[in-house]
C-alpha cells in the first residue's frame, strides 16, 4: 500500500485551486470551489447511476460525451441543483460559461458539480457575483480552501497526495473528496476530484472505471447513489511523462499509487460516515465471479441489522450469514466459512464453539475485518461500511428540509 | 375492505390449537405451539427465499414437494434451528415425528416451524418432553395460546378472523402471525398460519402466491427475509363448501376475505415493527409493470434516509425521489409526480411550492400514504414500511447473541 501524504488537488504540477464564500450556505461557510489546470487536461469521470440526475451531472455528461479535454471544474456546496428542471440545466451551463469567460477558456471546457439541498433553484445572482472573485483567488496552494468549499455535513477534510519516482522523472497525484452519509445521501453527496501531471491515454477510461468501482463505489453500501455523485480525474501531462512510455513495471507502480490514493480518499468518507463509530471491511472470497463477491459483500454491508450489531459490539454472525443468503447470489450454506479478523466463527455453515472471548475483543475495535468464504471459486472483493448508531438517526431525522 | 374480527386459527370448523411452556425460552414464556386439523387439510405454503434456510424450512419444503395434505404444524419459539447442519434437520424431522405418533397420524403429515436464535442446537430433550403435554392441551379455542407461543420480540398478539356468507353456507378464515423486526430479522422471523374450513383446489397455489406477495411479502421492506420465514394456509373443507362450486362473484368475495385477513395480519407486523412509531404506505403507480412498481416502492420503503425522515416528521421528498431513482427501474424524472396523502409535492419532476403547512400536518400523523406516479403505464403496487427510530438501534444493538 502506497503511503499517502498530506496535500491535495494542487500537488501535481500545473494545477491551481480556490474556495470562496458565495453566500449559498446559510452558515456563511465556504461554498464555491474552483479547480483549474493551466494546460487543458485529459478528463475521466464517473457519475451517479441514479435515474434522477442533478443538472450539473447531466451537463457534465453532455460535455464528456463529445470530448475528453477540460480545463477546470467549478463546484458549489449548499444546493444540489437537482429536481430543478430546465432552469437547473441552464443554471449549470451558465455557471460553466461564466468561468470559461473569466478564464479566457473555450466553450465546453469547464465541468460543474453541485451538492446540497434538492429542489431549490441555484442562487445564480450570488454565484455569478462570486465567480470573478474565485478566479482571482486561484492559487498554486489552494488545495485546502478547495477541499473546505466542497464540504456539506463533513466533519473532516478529505485530501491526500502521492508522488511516484519513475525512470522518466516524478509523477504526482493529488485528490480531494467530500461525503459523510453512507447511503444515497441527500445533503451528503459524494464528490471526488483527483489530479495528476501524468499524461494519460484516452484508453485509460477502462482502468479508471475499475479503480472507481473498487474505491468510491465500494463504499456506497447498497449500490444506491445520490442524484449528484461525481468522480473526476484530470491529467494535464505537465510532468512530461506519458504513461504508455513507461515500462510495464513502472506503469503498474504508477497506477497502484493512483488507486491507493482513490481508496484512501474513499475510506475517509467511511470514517466520516454520519454517526459512525466504527469502520468495518466486509471481504467476500471464494466467489465464482468478482461481481458476485461484490453483491454479497454489499448485501451484508447494507444490512441495518448487521450495522446495528457492529454498533452494539455484538459478534452476531447469524445476521451476517442471513444477509449473505438474502443477497440473491447462489451459494451452498453448508460450505461457507466466516471469520472476524483471524478468528473462525462459522465452519461449513455451522458455528465454531469456544471463540466468544476472542470475538468480544475484536468487535470492540474501531476497525476490523470480516471475511466470508463461499468456497465456490477464486474471486473476492471488499466493501467498506460503518456501524448504524443513534447519531445516524439523530443527524438524519432532525435535519429538516 | 373486509372487516376483520378478533379470533384466530381455531375460528374455522375442525381446527384445534395449543401453546405450552417447554423451557426453550430463558424467560420461561410460552414457546411451543401446535395447530391441528381434525381432518387432513389441503396445504399451501410460502417460505423464505434466503439461500440460508433453517432446518424446519428445508424439512417442510421436502414434505410439500411430494404432497399437499397435512394435519398439523408444530412451532417452537426461542430457537431458530438455523445453521445447525444435519443434526438440525434430524431434530426438525424428530419434532414432526413425535407429534405424528402422539396424534396417531401418518408419516409426513406434520409441518415444523422454528424462530429464535441462530446457530444453537434445538433442546430436543425439552421439546420431546413437552409434546405429550401440548397434544393433551389441544383445544377448540386454543387460538390465543397458539398466538402467544409463536412470539419472540413481538409486543402485540397478531390474530384475526373473518366469516363469509355464501349461498352454500358460511365459510370461515382464521389466522395468526408473529414478527416485529422489519428487515430479514434474526430473533424476529415472520411466521404466519392461516386456516379455513373452505375446500380449496390444488390449483389455488397460484392465487395463494399472489396473496402472499401482496401481503406478507409487501412488508419485507428490502426483499430480504430471515432464514425461517414461513406462511402456511391449511384448508380442511369442513364447511362442506368447495371454492370452485361457488359462483364467480362468490368466489371473488371469499378470496377477497382471505386476502384481507392476510393483509391485516401483515400490517400488524409493520405496526409492531422494532422501535416503529409510524406506519407508512408507499404506493407507486403509473408503472409499466407491477413488478417494477413493487421494486420502486421497496427501494423507497427500505431506505434508511427515508425512514429516518419519517421518524423526524420531515417531508423530505428529495430523499424519496432519490431512492426511487436508485431502484434500478427506468423512468423519466421529468414526468414523475409525488403526493403525501392528497397533497402534491412534486409535479413533472419539480417541487410544488406553498404546501409546507399542509405537509407538516400530514407527516405528524401515525399513519399516512405516499404516492409516486411514474406516468409510464397503468401498473401499481403498495409496500408498507415503518420509520427508523432510536429504539430500532436500541433493540438491535443491545440485543446480544
Amino acid at each position: 500500500m502506497t503511503r499517502i501524504e498530506s496535500g491535495g488537488v494542487c500537488f501535481p504540477k500545473g494545477f491551481m485551486a480556490a474556495g470562496v464564500k458565495a453566500g449559498i450556505k446559510a452558515s456563511g461557510n465556504l461554498d464555491l470551489a474552483l479547480l483549474y489546470s493551466k494546460e487543458p487536461a485529459m478528463c475521466f469521470a464517473a457519475f451517479t447511476k441514479n435515474q434522477v440526475q442533478a443538472a450539473p451531472v447531466l451537463y457534465d455528461k453532455g460535455i464528456l460525451f463529445n470530448q475528453n479535454i477540460v480545463s477546470a471544474v467549478i463546484v458549489n456546496s449548499g444546493n444540489a441543483n437537482a429536481c430543478t428542471g430546465c432552469q437547473g440545466y441552464i443554471d449549470a451551463a451558465t455557471m460553466a460559461e461564466l468561468v470559461e469567460k473569466r478564464l479566457n477558456l473555450g466553450k465546453f471546457s469547464v465541468l460543474v458539480s453541485s451538492t446540497g439541498v434538492i429542489g431549490e433553484p441555484l442562487p445564480m445572482g450570488k454565484i455569478a457575483a462570486a465567480i470573478p472573485d474565485i478566479v482571482n483567488c486561484l492559487k498554486d496552494d489552494g488545495s485546502e480552501l478547495f477541499a473546505k468549499a466542497i464540504c456539506t455535513t463533513d466533519t473532516i477534510l478529505k485530501t491526500g497526495c502521492v508522488s511516484v519516482q519513475t525512470s522518466a522523472g516524478e509523477v504526482r497525484f493529488g485528490g480531494s473528496c467530500k461525503g459523510s452519509g453512507m447511503i444515497h445521501p441527500n445533503m451528503a453527496t459524494m464528490l471526488a476530484y483527483v489530479t495528476t501531471d501524468l499524461m494519460l491515454p484516452k484508453s485509460f477510461s477502462t482502468e479508471f472505471k475499475t479503480m472507481v468501482n473498487e474505491s468510491f463505489n465500494s463504499i456506497t453500501v447498497d449500490g444506491d447513489m445520490s442524484t449528484n455523485d461525481t468522480c473526476v480525474l484530470m491529467a494535464n501531462g505537465q510532468s512530461g511523462i506519458f504513461l504508455n512510455d513507461l515500462s510495464n513495471e513502472e506503469q503498474a507502480k504508477v497506477c497502484e499509487a493512483l488507486f491507493d490514493l482513490m481508496k484512501y480518499l474513499a475510506l475517509q468518507i467511511v470514517r466520516d460516515g454520519e454517526g459512525a463509530t466504527k469502520k468495518i471491511e466486509i471481504e467476500v472470497c471464494g466467489a465464482r465471479r468478482k461481481a458476485e463477491a461484490i453483491q454479497v459483500a454489499k448485501s451484508i454491508a447494507a444490512s441495518s441489522l448487521v450495522k446495528c450489531a457492529f454498533f452494539g459490539e455484538d459478534p452476531n454472525w447469524g445476521r451476517i450469514v442471513s444477509s449473505a443468503g438474502a443477497s440473491g447470489i447462489a451459494f451452498t450454506p453448508a460450505k461457507i466459512s466466516l471469520y472476524f479478523e483471524d478468528v473462525q466463527v462459522v465452519k461449513e455453515g455451522m458455528p465454531v464453539k469456544a471463540v466468544k472471548e476472542k470475538l468480544s475483543e475484536i468487535v470492540k475495535r474501531k476497525e476490523y475485518k470480516i471475511s466470508l468464504d463461499l468456497s465456490l471459486g477464486e474471486a473476492k472483493a471488499s466493501v467498506f461500511t460503518c456501524d448504524l448508531s443513534y447519531d445516524y438517526i439523530k443527524i438524519n431525522a432532525e435535519y429538516t428540509t
